[in-house]
C-alpha cells in the first residue's frame, strides 16, 4: 500500500475550520450552533452583483476561460471605480485577478521568498500564512504584539531584531485578522522604513479595509512613499462585498517584475472563476452607502459583543477599530478543550456558541492559549443569544481558572 | 531594491499561453486569429447548467463560503447521478469539490510526493504537470511514447525502468491532452501491475473522459481490481459540460488517508467558487443527447482536421481516439519559430492560425521540436479555413525543412 508524502501527513489541519465535525455532530443531534468561529459573514451582497450573473448567464451560451490575469472589464474596473476613487492610483498592467485573497497571498509568499527565507508577521495573525508558509518552506518570524496593550506594534528596534539575511518581507494584515487591530499610517510608514532599509517586500493583506471603524480614512501600503518596488497588495473582491463564496481576490504592485512573475503562477492555474468574475465586475456598481450601512451594522455588533465579553468575569476583550473579529482572553485553563468542551457538552436551551481558539495564531509557543477569536457576524439579537451562551458556558466550564 | 524568490524567476511561462501577447498584437492590427491553441471549446454549455445560476442567484441574497470539501448536493449528485450512471462507484466521502482539474492535480502531486521524490508520467504529457512539478521540488521522468506509433504505451518492463526508491506515483492523463491517445483497459492494467508491485499511487486525470470516440466505453483506472488504494481520480466538471471558466473539478480516491489529507489542503483555500458549484449542480441534469452530440461533433472536426493534416505535404498527425487534440509533425525547422512566424508575420486574407509548439511537453531532449498540438475547438467551416491557412504558412515558412 502506497503511503502519502511526509509532508502532507505533517501538514497542520486547519485551526478555523478543524472543529466542523463535532459543530456538525452538535447540529445533527438537534443542537443550534451559533457560529461566531468562520469570518463568514450574513450581510446581504449587493444586488448589482448577483443580477450581474444572472444577466450574463441570460446572455452567454457557455462559460469560457479568462484570460489569466482575469476579465479585461474586472481589471479595469477595479481600477478606475474602486481603487482610483479610494485614493490607490495604479495602472491595468499592476492588477491580476486571483482566486480570492487565499490565492493572492499564497502567491505573494511565493514570490518573494525561496524555501528557507524568512517573513516577518505580526501575532496573532491570520493561521492560514502558517500552513501556506509551511507548504512553501518559509519560515514566519513572529513580532509580538499583546492583547493588554490593544496590539499596538512595538518600536521599529524590536522588529529589525529579527531580520537575518534570509528575510524577504514582512506580511501584515490591516485591518488585521484575528485581532480587529486598525494600523495608522504612522505604523506603516514605521515597517516601511524597516522595508526600504533591509530591501524587503512589505505584502500587505488588506481585505478588510471597507470595514474600519473611526473617522480617519484607512491608509493603505501602496501609498507609502518610495516604496513602489517593495509593496504587494493582496486584496479580495468578494471579501469586500459579501460574496465571500464568489472567491475573487486580485494582487497588485508596481513592480514589474513582481507582476511579470505573478502572471506566470496565474497560468498555471488558467483562470480565477469566471461567475464569481461577473459577480465581481456588477459589484463595482455598489454604491456608498452600501459600505455606510455594514460599517454601521458592524459598529453595532462590534459594541454589542465586546461590551457583554468584557461583562463576564475574569475575561477581557479590546474593541478593535476594523474588521469583524475581536479577541477575548477567557478564564480558562486551555482555549481548544474550552472550545471543544462547548460543542459537545455543554447547552442552553438546545444551543451552544462555536468560537476559534487562536493559541495557532501565534507563532510563539504557550501564547494566546486562553484566547478565542470572536467573528461578530451575526444580527445583535443573535449574537446577545451567543453570548449568554458563552457567559453560561464559562461558568459551567469545569477547566474554568478564576 | 527587493529581489523576488529564485524559484518565481526561474518558473518556466506558461507553453501554451506564452503567445498570447503575439496574438493580441495581431488582433490589435486588424488580423484574424485562428485559435487552435487552447482546450476553450466553443460548445454551448448545457443550458440546465447556466439555469440553476440564474435561478440561484434569484433567490440568494449572498454568496457565502461552502464547506471546504465543497456543497453536499453536488457530491451526493456527482456520486449518484454521474459516476454511478457510468460504472464509477464511490461513496460521498470518497469525492471533494476542488478549483477545477488544476487544483486536482497539483494536490494529487503534492499528496503523494516530498520534495525530491519523482513521478512517471508518458511524454508527450500535459505541459502544466511540469509548472507544478516544478514549484513542488518533484522530478518527472517520462516513458517516451513515439506520434508514429499513435503514442502506443511501451511494455511495463520498459516503464519499469523509470522506477527508483524516489519513485512515488504514475501520472497520465486518459484520454491524453496533448495527443488525444486513449488508453484501454489492458494499458491500465499494465500501468496497474506496476503500480502494485512498487506499491506507487496512480494518478488519473480524466477530465477528458466524455470525449472517446470509439465503440468500447472509457475505462477509468479507479476500476482497476486491487488497487482501490493506490488509484486517485482527477477530474473536471467544467471541462466535462463546456464550463471551462467555472473553475469546478474533484478528486476521488477509496484511500481514506488521502482524502483526509486532501482536506487539508482544501481548507487552506477555504472553498471552491460557490457560482461555478450552482453551474455544476445543474449540469448534472445534462441529459445524455447532450454528449453524444458533442461526441458525434468532435469525430467530425477530428477527421476534418487529421484529414486537411496529412493531405499536407510532410506533415503527418495520427487519428485520435480521444479528447480534442491532435498532434502534428511539420516540416519545419523548429515549431516554436513557426508558431511565432504565423503569428507575426504570415496572413492569409487578414487572417493567421495560432497552435501550440509541443517541444515543452516532452522531458526527453530534443523531442517534439518539429510538433504541434492542435485543439479542434472550432466549428468544421471555420477548422477549414484555419487549416488551410495553416496550410499556406508551411509552403511560404522560411525555415521550411520539405
Amino acid at each position: 500500500m502506497p503511503t502519502i508524502s511526509k509532508k502532507s501527513t505533517a501538514m497542520p489541519a486547519s485551526a478555523i475550520r478543524k472543529f466542523v465535525p463535532l459543530a456538525d455532530a452538535a447540529k445533527a443531534a438537534g443542537t443550534k450552533v451559533y457560529h461566531l468561529n468562520v469570518g463568514a459573514p450574513d450581510i446581504k451582497s449587493p444586488k448589482c452583483a448577483l443580477d450581474a450573473v444572472v444577466k450574463k448567464c441570460g446572455e452567454l451560451d457557455h462559460i469560457s476561460y479568462t484570460n489569466s490575469a482575469g476579465l479585461m472589464e474586472l481589471r479595469q474596473g477595479l481600477v478606475e471605480k474602486y481603487y482610483r476613487k479610494i485614493g490607490i492610483n495604479i495602472e491595468v498592467p499592476e492588477i491580476l485577478i486571483q482566486v480570492a485573497g487565499s490565492e493572492a497571498f499564497a502567491v505573494a509568499m511565493q514570490l518573494t521568498c525561496d524555501e528557507g527565507d524568512e517573513i516577518i508577521v505580526f501575532e496573532p495573525f491570520y493561521t492560514n500564512y502558517n500552513t501556506f508558509a509551511y507548504l512553501y518552506g518559509i519560515t514566519l518570524k513572529a513580532v509580538h504584539t499583546d492583547i493588554h496593550q490593544d496590539f499596538a506594534l512595538p518600536p521599529v528596534e524590536e522588529m529589525e531584531k529579527l531580520v537575518t539575511p534570509r528575510t524577504k518581507a514582512v506580511l501584515i494584515s490591516n485591518p488585521s485578522n484575528p485581532s480587529g487591530t486598525l494600523y495608522s499610517r504612522k505604523d506603516l510608514e514605521s515597517i516601511g522604513e524597516l522595508c526600504r532599509k533591509h530591501d524587503l517586500f512589505l505584502i500587505s493583506d488588506e481585505v478588510y479595509r471597507e470595514y474600519c471603524f473611526t473617522d480617519e480614512p484607512h491608509f493603505s501600503a501602496i501609498n507609502l512613499p518610495g516604496l513602489e518596488q517593495n509593496v504587494i497588495l493582496v486584496d479580495s473582491v468578494s471579501k469586500r462585498y459579501n460574496l465571500c463564496g464568489a472567491r475573487i481576490g486580485c494582487v497588485i504592485s508596481h513592480n514589474k517584475e513582481v507582476m511579470a512573475a505573478a502572471m506566470k503562477y496565474a497560468q498555471s492555474r488558467l483562470c480565477p472563476p469566471v461567475l464569481g468574475q461577473y459577480a465581481s465586475i456588477g459589484a463595482l456598481d455598489t454604491p456608498q452607502e452600501y459600505f455606510d450601512e455594514t460599517v454601521k451594522e458592524y459598529i453595532k455588533r462590534r459594541d454589542c459583543a465586546v461590551d457583554m465579553l468584557n461583562a463576564m468575569p475574569g475575561v477581557y476583550a479590546p474593541r478593535p477599530k476594523g474588521a469583524f473579529y475581536t479577541i477575548a482572553e477567557l478564564p480558562v485553563d486551555n482555549a481548544e478543550s474550552f472550545v471543544k468542551w462547548m460543542l459537545s457538552e455543554f447547552r442552553l436551551d438546545g444551543a451552544t456558541t462555536m468560537v476559534t481558539p487562536v493559541s495557532s495564531f501565534y507563532k510563539t509557543p504557550g501564547e494566546g492559549l486562553n484566547q478565542v477569536r470572536i467573528a461578530y457576524v451575526l444580527e445583535v439579537p443573535e449574537l446577545e443569544k451567543a453570548m449568554k451562551i458563552l457567559a453560561a458556558g464559562l461558568l459551567a466550564y469545569p477547566g474554568r481558572t478564576l
